[in-house]
């Protein structure tokens, strides 16, 4: 059973990992940031040792947690000095799990399907874990820890996890870039961001009830040319906009013009 | 002050405007479809009158109040036959509001900025009402009219509304349909929609405390070419998506270069 667990990595999921471990009675032994300061200001949140020296990880700990971005995994892996028994876990939506074959013989994914900040705390009971390992008494290990933290707990290959965070590019990355497209629009006639704030709540909420291709409304599932190229022209001296919209009114077209068909 | 309305249109914004007129106690004389059926339903719902024929609207309202598709709305003024003096408004975001010029004296324009399904309740008093009017009194019986619906009553002009109409097909129409591109991604793999409801809900969440720039994480903004090629390389035989990808991905890193440079 996973008792305590060492963090590599002081960002945001980091941050909020070790704040649930603890607030659930997993003791966090350390953490691990390059940057000294980080770690030495998550540390002191959590009342726990910290370092920014990789070969000064403790070498006795239940489980080490990666969660730096992806391009720094493999470099963590290649500088960690750890026992080759010890249970290594990434939390990457992207990357494979066979990126820690070879630097230990315990090894897994703990991938919680959320977008967190540092200072916004989340409620993790419903969040997605999406857990994978490379030999069943590990996944057993990941998935009681995931357990007691989430009633959310998925077993979910590195293909699956791959195809969730393409997913979750669109349906977070690429939606929250369109809240800062409404805004900066709104912005340049002085209109407040308030006003937008209720549609984009009902928005979200929708799909509780609704299937998001039964939610859709507006000029591109209509086909309405007259608005269509109205609001094209009101982007003209945004070509890079233009093309978005473009595109995304293109393919909601599309989409719901085989919806349509397929109804029939 | 309006105490009655007729509507035109039964579609979904006419559906939950005459619910909420009717709830706070303004009366809704009658109801008019092109779609006997749809009439005949909505003021079903309502206790009240309906026709699907224009020139038998009922002559004395208050309020005449056109919830019909923009494309509509044109045909709706030719065919009908009011006294002069009559307040007739139109909803729609994108539609000037001289379009009323010269089928009536008194116009304007009651634009609630929310997303409505015809059966999907929606808290009306947290809804930004916009309206504009020709003349300063009845821009006064609008304000009356729209405080009893909301506690969210703006006076925005046409060019107005028009940016906030496409800012909000930006934060809502565009958007919506990333939900379904994430859903039809998990579909194909035979994975469950549910697993991305909390990321959607937080991702909407977070602009009540956090502006959206600030808000954007992923590999777009890091400019991490690594996650992106492949997740361009998942796309390779959905082309459409492909290109929505890069352009969005494209837009996200320029809007946060410069933010980055704007924070120097």
């Amino acid at each position: 059973m996973i008792k305590n667990v060492v963090i590599i990595g002081a960002g945001n999921l980091a941050t909020q990992l070790a704040l649930t471990f603890q607030k659930n009675g997993i003791l966090v032994k350390q953490i691990f940031s390059r940057t000294a300061e980080s770690a030495r200001e998550l540390a002191g949140k959590l009342n726990c040792d910290f370092t920014s020296d990789l070969s000064k990880l403790q070498a006795e700990a239940d489980l080490y947690l990666i969660a730096v971005k992806d391009s720094a995994i493999r470099e963590v892996l290649e500088n960690i000095s750890l026992d080759e028994n010890r249970l290594i876990v990434h939390t990457a939506g992207s990357v494979p799990m066979n990126i820690l074959d070879g630097f230990t013989r315990n090894y897994g994914v703990f991938y919680p399907l959320q977008t967190f900040s540092k200072n916004r705390e989340v409620d993790f009971s419903i969040i997605p874990i999406c857990i994978e390992a490379n030999h069943p008494s590990n996944l057993m290990k990941l998935q009681e820890l995931a357990d007691k933290l989430s009633r959310s707990v998925h077993q979910i290959n590195t293909d699956d996890r791959k195809t969730l965070h393409l997913a979750a590019i669109f349906a977070n990355n690429f939606v929250n870039h369109f809240y800062t497209i409404g805004e900066n629009l709104l912005q340049e006639k002085k209109l407040n961001f308030d006003l937008l704030k209720p549609i984009i709540l009902e928005t979200a909420a929708k799909i509780e009830t609704l299937r998001p291709a039964d939610a859709q409304t507006g000029p591109a599932k209509r086909n309405d040319q007259t608005i269509i190229n109205a609001q094209l022209k009101m982007l003209q001296n945004k070509p890079e906009l233009q093309k978005i919209y473009s595109f995304v009114t293109e393919s909601i077209f599309q989409v719901h013009q085989k919806h349509n068909h397929d109804l029939l």
